[in-house]
């Protein structure tokens, strides 16, 4: 008997792994982790627009955390959003938490902006910008509490969700992307339509000049790839999927920021290849100006990609249409959580659910009832 | 037709609203936390035998924390022990964690060492003397946290269990109760069978000449009281209970030093009754040196102690079998986390499975296997 996938759920990459986890863990159990953490590389201009300015982007991370914990921010004013009006994907995220009642948990992988809920902490700092050449501190803190708290969570739950607000962090892939020779050119997306390819590259480039290395040179030492070039979502989330993937399937929410991650863990223990699978959206997979597929590629070709089929273009609210024109794609595990309420309510929650669920509290944060 | 509770539980107080609150939860999934905290209380040679020195209960509540998330101690050697060798009830919470695969989460309410461990912070401190008068500061920060994760935890499990390691906590326990007038004398139970009650009472009689205040003069703001006496395990605690008993039924864990939380949170919002119990042992509640029963007697008639009928009495062990001569009695949540095991499993965990594991576990952490 072959498990079927629901039409809320596609895949690229390997179909037949994508069914054989997700039909272990149907209707079951799952816990969700967003990590929020920083990098200064997000303030320099034009790198990120995950954040009304380049300043701003610092708030993007507790400000998502605040909005998924309590519904409301208290750290800045307003919601997170991109210039134009665009509001943060926590939204789709809080929608497929609210309907799947999902527990959910933020991590303070290293934020320079300490949300005012309670989080977990991992001993992570904010980190520097990527072209010192030297972005981390207390990397092998943060990656030894990931093994401990993945170990934790998969102890009492079927399948663990990870996930990560840090903006800039399409740029911070790309330089530890590169520092492992997992890929040799750009391919990392970006929250806007115009991915600022250029910029990324250089400043990559500067970070390797500084750091003294070339493309490939830390291929066997992901964890000196994050420690030079990485942001502080990432020691804490590699930690995660190893301690967990041991015990239960790992979903790994979000775009081209976690590839490095998925790299690193095939990299550190082969072993986790079969029990783990990337949860994402449509929109990143179908980026023009990225390839989420073709970076898999070089990471391993049995790492499902599995998104969630959500389509905005119909909806009655501009922000929400630009999700379909190239803005934001993915961020706050939007993909990941919704792809974990599908599967842990056994495809009682489609897209059409989580849409509704959308609208409404598009309504509220917009304040527009 | 009436609700049967098997005879792993029992119950003192009102009968009724035990089975109307546990029929409720009956083998649905519940979550535990565990609050560790300190005051320098526990320092002052003759209070706290929960360590096998003075100095060494500051690190009870962070050893506690790493046994159960570990299975191990990090920041010291061996695991906490009251003198003479009797192992520390986390012992058996562990064994109620194991058996129940409950998801677990250890909160930092105020530790002055932090375990090496991932922790909720909830922006505490560790406080100080009782016979100061002043123990703590950000006692509101905390029970605003507290607050949020108990609405968090609550939308999406279906009970919540807090609990505490705090040395020295019975203590600060009966000056928080003195101080809002809940009870006049000393009826707080110790870790010891030889309860320091007189050193107990002059501390606290210190303490509220330093802060000015005669028994009962903090009757009507409970976060005065424990502002100026209590242990950070309370803010955050209370806040919980508050924030998730609007949702769903609170398993208060632990002994006498939770009385001053239910008598809080009873003052500051009395729609808590009726969702609230306790949940503790059947030595705590047989202790002839304290009485959990009549503190009740003063805070509520409608707060139920449901206790775990566990009796180490035939156990092949002495550090074991001392429980039943009047030491630990409580801790770590151990009664709550047992009451929640059987609760959650409808009864298919029971004191029979919970002793074979606490034997299992006790022959690793002893090494006698």
């Amino acid at each position: 008997m072959t498990f079927e996938l629901p039409a809320s759920l596609g895949v690229r990459g390997d179909r037949k792994m994508a069914e054989d986890i997700i039909s272990r863990i149907w209707g079951k159990k799952g816990v969700f982790t967003c990590t929020i953490a920083n990098t200064l590389t997000s303030t320099i201009p034009g790198v990120s627009e995950a954040g009304d300015t380049p300043e701003l982007t610092l708030y993007t991370g507790p400000a998502d955390a605040e909005y998924l914990v309590m519904g409301k921010v208290t750290c800045m004013k307003g919601i997170p959003i991109n210039p134009g009006g665009i509001p943060t994907p926590a939204t789709l995220t809080k929608a497929a938490l609210n309907l799947s009642r999902m527990p959910y948990f933020i991590i303070n992988g290293g934020s320079k902006i300490i949300p005012n809920i309670p989080c977990i902490e991992v001993g992570g700092e904010a980190g520097d910008k990527v072209n010192t050449g030297h972005t981390l501190r207390n990397v092998l803190k943060s990656f030894e509490y990931g093994k401990i708290l993945g170990a934790q969570l998969a102890d009492a739950h079927d399948f663990v969700v990870i996930s990560e607000s840090c903006a800039g962090g399409t740029t911070t892939a790309l330089a530890v992307l590169l520092a492992m020779g997992t890929i040799t050119e750009n391919l990392v997306s970006s929250s806007s339509p115009k991915n600022p390819k250029q910029l990324k590259w250089d400043l990559v480039m500067e970070g390797f000049k500084n750091a003294g290395i070339s493309i490939g040179d830390y291929a066997d030492d992901p964890l000196k790839a994050i420690e030079c070039f990485g942001d502080p979502m990432m020691p804490v989330n590699l930690g995660i999927i190893l301690g967990a993937a041991k015990k239960v399937p790992v979903i790994i929410g979000g775009g081209t920021q976690m590839a490095p991650l998925m790299a690193a863990a095939v990299k550190l223990d082969p072993s986790v290849v079969g029990n783990i699978m990337q949860g994402t959206t449509r929109w990143l997979l179908s980026d023009p100006n990225s390839s989420m597929v073709k970076i898999m590629e070089h990471i391993s070709d049995r790492i499902p990609m599995v998104y969630i089929n959500m389509d905005y273009s119909a909806s009655p609210y501009e922000g929400l249409q630009a999700y379909e024109w190239g803005f934001i794609k993915e961020g706050v595990g939007c993909g990941g959580s919704s792809v974990a309420a599908v599967i842990s309510s056994a495809g009682e929650i489609d897209c059409g659910k989580l849409l509704d669920e959308v609208h409404r509290l598009y309504r509220i944060v917009m304040q527009l009832d």
